[in-house]
C-alpha cells in the first residue's frame, strides 16, 4: 500500500500535455507524498483545484516551491516555462463571478508556454459590451467563453467568429440555473454550430483542449 | 357520474379570461359532451391542444361549428369576437420550428379580441436578425418570445426592450435540449432583469398573461 | 486583467432598469473594486444577495455609505431616490418562512421608486385567509406571490384577480419540495391561466417585472 | 418453465384485500393462462391496466365473462359482490382529463362492495367550485382528490376536510407537470397537515388504502 | 409590515388538528415574535424542526416555557393535554437511524393526546425480527413504517397487516439512496396494495394523518 | 465504410464470454451484413434485444438457422452446444411482468452451456411465497433475482442466502417506478449487505456475471 | 404571417460554416416553403434530421434535386462541392449502432469539401482493435469519436492522440444509459484532459467544430 | 423506548456475513448503546462510516477497544481474526482520490479473513499503466474495481480479465461527474459484459459481495 500513486511518465511526449495534480478529494498525506516525490526528482508540475486550506496545510518547503493562485485555486509547482510572445487565445467572460474559471484556464495555458488575453463581463443582457469586442475577438485562432447562469453569451460568440470556440458552463447562479447544469445544457444545446463544450467549471480541461488545437495550428 | 365537468362559469367577470378546453388526456365522449352543451347554449369558447384526430372524431356538425387550426392545435367553437385595430403584442420565434406554439398564441390573442405581430425566425446565431428589428419591437407594450434549444433569444430580447417579456420556451431540440427544460431554466436563470416565463410550449399561457396586462395598460 | 467588470452604462436609459450588482460567486476583492469605482463617481446601486459576512468584510467607509438589509440580503448604495407615493404593487406570502424573499422584491421596488404592500402567511390551508382579503387583491394592478413548499397559492391567486400574477417560487421545505424546483413546476404547469414565473428565490427579478409592467401602466 | 404465476391465496384473509390482476406487461399469453385458471377454479378477481388491445386479443369466453371499463382499463371477472348501502367514500377530480384516474378508484371500491360518489372538474382555478362543496365533502369519513398538473386542490381539501385524505396524483399535463410528478411531488411537499399520498395514476392504490381505513371504520 | 405571520385561527376546530410551527426557514426573529404572542395569550403549541441551536437563540423565559426533545427536533410550548390510555397506533422503525424521523411523529401523537408503541430496527435484511412481530402489529388500527436507504420493510409490513399502513421514508442513506428519494420512489411504487405515503422525514406528517384516521375510528 | 463491425475474435479465450450481438439500434442491413458472414464462416452466437420485427425482416435462410424466442427477444444463431448436467443458478421473479428479462438470463445462461431453475411470481407482499422457497434456494451457488416496481425481493432475498446474488431491476411499474430507476436504486442502496446489480432489464448483463461466478467455482 | 424563417445570408462569410436546415419539429409545409425559395434561387444547402417519411411527403421535383441518405438522415440539396485530397480527420465508432451518428458527421464534412475517414467498432471491451489502429489514429489533426452506453472509447482515445479529440456520445442504450445522457456526461467529466463535447447523436455540430479548427489548421 | 436495536443475531450462520454497524445518521447515544452492549457481551465486530469526530466523542474505553482508520472510516471492535494466508481479490483503483474507498474495501475484507491486494491509480487516461498488470489481475479469482469521474476503468478490467469483476463508483469529480451519478450509469451501462455493480462509495458492500463469491470458490 506504499504506492498511492501511478505517474502517467510519458503523457507529454504522447499527447502533448503534462500529467497535473487534481488536488480535490486527495488527503493531505497523499498530496505531500505526491509533491515530495516531484520535489526530490527536480520535476515541475500544475496543481488544479488546491483549496487554500488544503495548500496551507503543506510544509514551509513545499509551500515556498510552489507559485500559489488562490483566485483560481492552481499552483505552479518548480520551475515554470517561459511564455510563447504571441497571443493565440482569447478568454471571455460573462460576468465577474466568471473570472475565477477564466484565471484556471489562463493559468493552465501560461503553465503550458501560451500566453492569452481575457475579456471580462460581456453577458448578452447588455448585448453591445460584446459587440464592440467582435472585430477584436476574430482574431483569435481560438476563443474560450466562461458562463454561468443562462450561458447565452455561449451561441452569441459562436455566431459571431470563425474560429473553434469552447464554452466552459460554470456553477455561476441559483435555482433553475442547477449548479451549471443549465449552462452546460444551453452550451451542448446550441443553436450556433460546432461550439464545443467542456465540464462545469472546467478551465483547466478547455486550456487543454486549446492547446492540442495550438499544436495542430503551431505545426 | 353524469356531470363530467363543472364550468368555471363567472370566470371572464373575474379575472378577465373567458374559461377555455384543454383538450389533452379528455376521452372524445367527454369533449363531445362538453361541446354538446356549448352548442346548445350558443356559449362560444376556445379550444386548445386539440390534435386532428381528436377533431376528425368530432361529429359532423360540431365540427362545421368550429374554425379548427391544425398547426397550433386550436379552435375557436361558436361566434368569434371582432379584433382590436391596434397591436399592442409582438411575437418573436428563435426558429422555424417555433411556430406552432407562436401560433397558438396568436390564436388566443385573437379570440380574445388582440391582434398581434409576428416576427419568425430571429435566432441570435445570426444576431444581425434580431438587431435590425430592436427599434420595432421596442414599440410594443408586450412582447413575447417563442424559443427552444439554447433560448438565448430570451435574454438577448430581454437586453434590447424595456415591455415586459414574456418568454415561451419550446419542447424543439434533441439530446441536452430534454424536451425543453434546457430552454425553460435559461429562461428562468437569466441574466437579463426582469423575464418572465411561462410552462413549455404553453403559447396559451403566455397570451392570458399579455392579456392580464393588455387589461391594465388599455385600463 | 486590471478590469474585472465592463458596467452596462445605459442600461437604464435602454430598459428601465438600472444595473443591479449580484454579490453571490464574486470575490470580496473583486466587489469592492466595483464599489471603489461606483462612489468615486457618486454612482449609486442596488446589491443583492449579499451575505452578512460579504457585506462585514467590507471597509467602514463603504459600509457607511450602504443601506445594508441583512433579512433580504440587499443593499442601497450611495442616494435612494423617493418612492412614489401610489401603491401599485401587492407581495403576497403563502408562509412566514417566505418573507426574505418577498423582502427582496420590495426593496428592489423601493430603490427604483415605487411602494408595494406585503400580505404575510396566508397559504391555502387556511383558505379563509387568502379569501378574506380577495377585494383588497383585486384592487393591485401586480400582484407578486410568494410560495415555496406545494405552491397552491400560485393558482388560486391567480384564479381570483384578473391583474398579471408574478409567482416566485421560493426554496422553503424538504424533501420533495426539492429545494424549490416543486413550487417551481407547480407555478408553471397551472390550471390558472396566465400565471408569469420567475426563478426560485428570485424576489429581485420578480420586481423588475413588476416595473417593466409598471412602466407600461403609469404610461 | 410452465408456473408463471404464484397465487398470493390467503391475501383477502390477511389483509383484507383480495390480489387483483395488474395487466401491463404481462404477455397476453400469461394473462390467458392466469384467467383461465381462474375461470376453472370459479374464482373472481379484479383486472387493473388492462388495454383495451389487450382485452380484445383475449378468447371470447373469457371476455364474455369480464365486466370490461375501457375508460378506467379495469375489469371485473366472475361475480362481483353487491354494494353496501351507504357511501362512505368521497372521490374528486380537480379537471375532466383525470375521471378515468378517478374511475379506477370507484371500480376497485365497488369490486370490494363499497360504493363511492364522485365531484367532477372542482379545480382551484374556479375557487367556489370546490367551496360550494365544503359542506358535503366533510361528511364522508374517506376523500380521495384526483389531480394533475398543479396539483393545487390536494392542499386547499386537506384544508377544508377532518377526514383522512388521500391524494392520486395524475399524469394529465405536459412540460413542466413531468409526467404527473409535479403533482406528486406537490402531494407530498404540502402545507395541509396529513395528507396521504399514492402513486401517479393510480386510483386502485388509493381505492385500496380507503378500504384497510373503512375496516377499522365500520370495525 | 409589522404582522409577519397569519395564525389559522379555527384549524382545530376545522380540521380536527391544531396548527403547528414549522421553524426551518423561519428567522429567530420571526420565530420569537410568534412564540412572544402565544405566550402572552396562553396558547400552547407544537414546534417542528427546532434546530437545537434555534432553541438555543430564544429568551430563558421561552425555553423554560418549551419541552423540547433535541433528538426529534420538537417543542412542546405551554401546556401539555393528558394522553389516552389506549395506544391505537404502532411506529415501526428499519434502523436505528430512523428513529429521529419517528420520534417526531411519536411527539406530535403525543401531543395531540394519541400515545404509540415504538419497534424499532426491524429492517428486512434479518427478516425474522419483522416476522416475530407480525401477530403484535396486526392488533393496531393504524401502522406507521419508517424506513431509509431501500425501504423494503414498507411493502413487508404492507403485505402482513390489514390496518392502514402510513410510509415515511427518510433520508438516511447515501449514494443511489439520493437523500431518500429511493425511499419514497419504492413506498410509492409498491406491490403490497394501500400503502399511504409522506414526504421524507416526514414523522409530523405521517401522525397528522394517523390523527385524522384514528378520528373516524374514535368516532 | 464497408466495414461496419470489428468482431472482438479472441474474448472467449480472454474473459470466457463468447460476443453477442446487440439488435438494438442496428440498422437491419447492417445486422444482415453481420449475420451473413457468421453464416458463411460457419461461426454461431447469441443475438439479444431482437425485435420480433426485426427478426421477421430478416432472408429466410438466416431466419431458418435461427432458434428465434419472442418473448426474450433473444436468438441462436447456428449450433448451440449442450447444457451440463448439473443447475448452479436459480432464476427468481417478483412479477409475472418480469419472466420476459428472466427468460433472457435463462436462455443466455443456456447458450453458455449452463442450466437454471426459475422461480417465479414471489413477491414480498406475499411473503409466505418466497418463504416457503428459502431451503431449496440456499442450495445454488449463485442466485440471480429479477425484480421492477418496489423491487424490495433483492434485500430480502439476500437477507436469506449466503450465495452471491444478483439483482436485475426491470422496468415494469409506472409513476414512481420511473422506468425501472426505483427498482435499480433500491437494489444498490440495500441493507442486505453484498448485493451485485446489473443494469435494467439486463437478463443478459446478469446470465455473463453469472457465468464470471461459475467459472471460479467450477475451476 | 408569411415569412416563416429568416435566412442568416452571411452565415459563411461571417463564420465559415453555411447555414443548414433542421428539419426536425418543422411542418413539411414550412420545409417545403424554403427549399422551394432555395430551389429558385439556385441555392444549395445541406439538411439534417430529415426523416425518410418527411423526406417521401415532398414534391418530386425537391427530391430528385436531393441527395438523400436515410441512413444519417442528411439530405444535400443542390449542387455538392468538391471534397479535398487530403483527409484531416478521423471518425472512430465503438459499436456498429453508433453508425447512423457518425455518417451524420462524415457528410457534413463531405458537403463543406472536407473527406473524412471512418473506423468502425473499436469499442474499450475489446480493447486491442483500438490499440491497433493507435498510430494511425494519431497521424489525423482531429478525430472525432463517437460512443454511445458506457462511452469509454472517449477517455481511452483522449489519453492515445495529441490531437483535438471531439466526442459525440450517442443515445445508443438502455435504462442507465439514459437516452445518451451517460455517455455526454462520461464525455465531460473524463480524466482525459482535454476531451471537447457535442450533444447527444450530433454528428454534424462535431463536423462543424472539426470544420471550425481545419480552417485554422489550412490557414 | 428503551430498545434503540435489534440485532440480527445469527446473520453470520444465515449468510455468512456478520452485521456490521454503519455510524451514519446514529446519534452518538445511540451508537455508545450499541458498543456498550457489545462490550459487555464480548462481541466483536466492523464499524464503518464513523467519522472522526463521532470516534472522538465516545469514551476512552472504546476508543481503546477499537482499531480505527480515519482515511477508510472504518473501525474494528474487539478482537479481530486472522487473514488467510492466499490473497484472492485484487483491488484496483482508478485515481489516488479513489483510495479511500477501495480501503474500507480492504479492510472489510481483512475482518473477515481475507486478505487483498491493491493496485492504484490505474486510470485508463495512461493506457499503459492498467495494461502493464493485466496479466497479474487475471490471476485473481475476484477483482474490484474502485473508480471515479468517468468510471472508463471498469470496461476496461472487464474486457481484460475472466473473474468476476465488482464495479465500486465513487463520488470523485465535480460538474458533470455529479456526485458519482456518471461513474454509477457507465458500470451499469457497460459494453463489458457481466460487469456487477455496487452503490457509489460502496467499498464495504463489494467486499461482502467478493466474500460471498469466495465463500463458493473455497467451497
Amino acid at each position: 500500500m506504499s504506492n498511492v500513486y501511478t505517474p502517467d511518465l510519458n503523457r507529454g511526449d504522447r499527447i502533448g500535455l503534462e500529467e497535473a495534480i487534481f488536488c480535490e478529494g486527495k488527503s493531505s498525506k497523499d498530496l505531500l507524498t505526491i509533491l515530495s516525490d516531484y520535489h526530490e526528482n527536480n520535476t515541475s508540475c500544475l496543481l488544479t483545484r488546491l483549496s487554500v486550506s488544503k495548500f496551507e496545510s503543506l510544509p514551509k518547503q513545499i509551500k515556498e516551491a510552489m507559485d500559489f493562485d488562490p483566485f483560481s485555486k492552481t499552483g505552479f509547482f518548480g520551475q515554470v516555462r517561459q511564455t510563447k510572445k504571441d497571443k493565440l487565445v482569447a478568454i471571455v467572460t460573462a460576468g465577474t463571478s466568471d473570472i475565477g474559471v477564466a484565471r484556471e484556464a489562463a493559468r493552465t495555458l501560461q503553465h503550458a508556454g501560451e500566453d492569452s488575453i481575457e475579456y471580462d463581463d460581456l453577458g448578452v443582457a447588455g448585448l453591445w459590451r460584446i459587440l464592440e469586442k467582435e472585430k477584436e475577438l476574430q482574431r483569435y485562432p481560438v476563443v474560450i467563453v466562461v458562463a454561468g447562469m443562462d450561458g447565452a453569451l455561449f451561441g452569441v460568440v459562436g455566431g459571431l467568429v470563425a474560429s473553434p470556440v469552447i464554452a466552459v458552463p460554470t456553477s455561476v447562479g441559483y435555482g433553475a440555473a442547477n449548479h451549471g447544469h443549465t449552462a452546460l445544457s444551453v452550451a451542448l444545446a446550441n443553436c450556433a454550430p460546432g461550439l464545443l463544450v467542456t465540464n462545469i467549471d472546467n478551465g483547466y480541461g478547455a486550456a487543454c483542449a486549446a492547446l492540442r488545437i495550438l499544436r495542430q495550428i503551431r505545426g
